[in-house]
């Protein structure tokens, strides 16, 4: 079986759809990576007993997402030394903010590297990722830049389309 | 030994000078109590190992808190089934906003009783306790009763005062 | 008649369906419940009447939701020694956050433990309610115990749907 | 003995002091008033003896000021239909916005007639209980013309001063 | 012609939904009044001849609906020392935030009597401006009275529809 | 080839539809101006070229949009020393206050001439242009004026159709 | 005399410390200036006299500065066709929040250009005026680079600074 | 020259008391690291010189503070496929949340790991590097391991100083 270096880890399966994107990247970028429904809340004993044994799998980087009183990342984050990337879900009514706030204000001695709410935040994490085992994996690095370039590359292509939306927009 | 019917943790020892008007209270209440500083970040295991316990040792409701992403009194009630109340400690640059967020928030199925932010929090938190233990407990109940009497009276005497704060303040 | 040991009152019929989970969740825990509307400002003295003969009546705990300038749940905890839980329900243009700080931020001397904005708070205004009633009832905390244990379940049951989730995801 | 026409209400004496500049501005109006300290949470009936009498007694309009979950001005307005105005005070940690917005967000039916934060707001208190009283009042009428036109000439009058004040704060 | 005794200014005919409440409120309690549009951005003369006249006209309040950098209360409350009611219309991105701030946050010397963001806000600067009214007015006084009273049963009677709304909800 | 006066760049094609009112107020005000996609994230290289060379291709104004950690205007204020407007465009989760706070909180040194969030803001950048272009374009000056006009005019016809809409909305 | 280029107008003397960064500045760019104290509250008739002869006295840009609910920038758009500049002033009680909504969310129509709170936006109000000014003056323009350059230059030097400054704050 | 792996860029000189902690903890790792003052907004060019050579210099993560209208990190992050780790520095007004909300919502495609406000952020981001580093090398990791466990031993060291705090708070 082969090591995955990126565990995603998400506090609700309805988190899955935000989640998809970065899913997707860390495919684009050949990383390989487990996802899990574990609970800071719900299943605090599956969680230790999963965080506890990461490093031992070969685990390189965690990746979490959660929303409201969004624990898991730092709580992940206090059981163990691996970086954990924490992506913050709009939660129904205050919009994230609450998620954003009880990611990102994490006291001195455990970090998470918070990301931005939502869908934008879960693609982020996964590029973080990868920006981290590119600094010790050749192949990561290789497409890492590739990425960069094709980024770059389709906004420079959009400006060729913008006079035709230009266009389009107009009121005759 | 006699059994801490309220247990209270805080997060950090800075936290202490909030929760000393709601220690106060549990000694007029006459409930007795054992305060720990253990921290859902840096003491993760210490924590479960006294959280797990606390039913045994008799514990009847546990008062946590934290500040900035706090975590502590959610973590808590993912522990034990025993009534959990949060205090909102004010972080240094949110104002006690994030920690508020980070404790009220929690999803459907792990309750945290949540409290005003500082000190106001402390003195209720260990208020709701007494009036959770007296539902069971009719020393309490008696307690509890005179001092919502003597609060009643209280602001009833600073209304004689108030002439003379009034002419104190008049400019001449 | 049997005594309803948990006091549901909402400031607005409207707010009946935020309130549902909750009520459904007492049902579970085999606690016996009464429902009212009764507004702190639009029928202050009908409220004084309902919930000054609370205590005499067996009400144990009292649950009490609002939204906006929300003063039910404080109002009601200046008149009883009871436990009085508040749930902040969303108003149409600030999200809840009013509702909530318009809860939560209550002076010393008068606690409202308070719960989630919305749906999620509705629930977790039960369990709490279910986790002091089992301070004193047998039946409570057996049923408590079983729905802790059914809630973790349910988290695992959700992994293993996961790898058909994410296939389902995946663009062709 | 003088009819009191504005009733000033606190929901603490540490308001005072928030409150002078307004007392002052109705003395300055030539406006009769009477100041208590009445809590919504703390003293309830007593507040509602006081505030169901008070047109009996000739009360035409109530200033209420309260700080963090501020029920004062709304539980007083569900209790009388005189016009009551309400002044926000700052609450230690969120500086008041939880203040304002449980006065502010009344329910329909119900309106609490709003001020800024802080002192400013209790000035206004009093001139908008002025502005009321002008209108069935000559006297107060004239004073509130006078106090316009002198607010105006102060302005003018800073402008005088102005190239001084620049000279000074000018870096040699 | 019938003197207005209250007038409606908005500050957009968009703003005209908000405010039917409120206007139907005025009828209810047969005061007499005018409706506007007029801006204080976009037709400041405009706004100064109209609110310059009104007190010569026989206004007695004025009420004042603005969304966004909600200025125009306030521009009108700076132009007439008649009580100047301010109704925060909700703007498209911050919920009406920006519109409480703008109309409450007035300094010192120029009173607005601000609403709850949108129709609650309306409706309640219908009743507050019949308060007013009622100090010197027999006929909106008994009117007033009679509302506070019908409001009161409606609550009750909806207690009555209660159950039967409860057994709907209940899964079978 | 006509120089453009005015260069408008967006961080993204998606906030092209939140843009069109402004492109159509140059066009009203005859104000030549370009369009262009360019991301401070995924372009800076290709932004710096363009920024760089803007002055010396006849560049006057630049208008710059952006959401969420919107740092384009900011970025291209340090790049020219010509007038940068920004306008904050609307984000997901936060509704655009992200996006006004990374744009208006410039540090001393580096002003950008922020605008309302969204289309307003949008409208107003380009009249902000014309106002700038104005100082020293007569043409300009004459087409703004006549705008002003036309503007404060159709606020007075809307009063015109004012009844009609009145009585569409009273309920029979 | 010579005309005033620039008109700075602060809504009370007490925002005076806040502007002296920006009156600096203006100084340094040799741009002339006259600076006034006036109210859109207090003062509204003063104030419509100053700005509608601004434009015939030779006025290129108006600065002004306010705070609470600050409506000075925007009153004084609503009354010119010249560049409006807005500096929000930071509130007692809300640190300049309500400021800044206040003036920065304009309604379509009528833009002021909004700087960041407190002094770096006096400072940058200047800087923006000057780079308006430049559009049609060399000595202006000439100054405002030197001075970019300048600005650029104190940051490299301040990085010789900085070895001797962290040794100063290493622990011995 | 010994390389140094992490690049430590702050906006303003002034940052740098927030960011000691963070540079000692880089010492107790073991972590060679340079310090650079450079301004997103000030000297771009010179930001862009030294982030462009840092992989080629041999750095591994680099470390961004900033404040307001915080765009260094983001920048940065846009400039280099390394890692970027952004610590928000409390604003004067808006106390960091301006700084957070401007580092933290990075656009898809460009992340920057964002820490708490201030000094536990600047501990975090020196934490955080270190956990990136230990992934590929031994030395770092050993100390990051012993730190986890001294930070857990302090902890548990404070609750026997807790008895002597609780006793010296306690009023006679």
């Amino acid at each position: 079986m082969k090591t995955a270096w990126v565990s995603i880890v998400m506090g609700s399966d309805s988190d899955l759809d935000e989640l998809r994107d970065g899913i997707e990247a860390l495919e684009t970028f050949g990383i390989s990576h487990d996802v899990r429904v574990l609970s800071a809340h719900r299943t605090p004993d599956a969680l230790a007993d999963y965080i506890k044994g990461a490093k031992e799998r070969g685990t390189r980087v965690i990746i979490a997402a959660a929303g409201g009183a969004a624990h898991l990342p730092g709580v992940i984050a206090s059981m163990t030394a691996l970086p954990v990337i924490g992506i913050p879900i709009a939660s129904k009514h205050l919009n994230g903010l609450d998620s954003l706030l009880s990611i990102v204000q994490m006291p001195a001695g455990v970090p998470v590297a918070t990301m931005a709410i939502g869908k934008a935040g879960a693609r982020n994490a996964a590029i973080l990722a990868a920006q981290i085992i590119a600094l010790f994996d050749q192949g990561v690095q290789k497409k890492l830049d590739d990425f960069r370039k094709e980024m770059a590359q389709k906004v420079i292509e959009k400006n060729e389309k913008l006079d035709e939306l230009l266009k389009k927009g107009r009121k005759p």
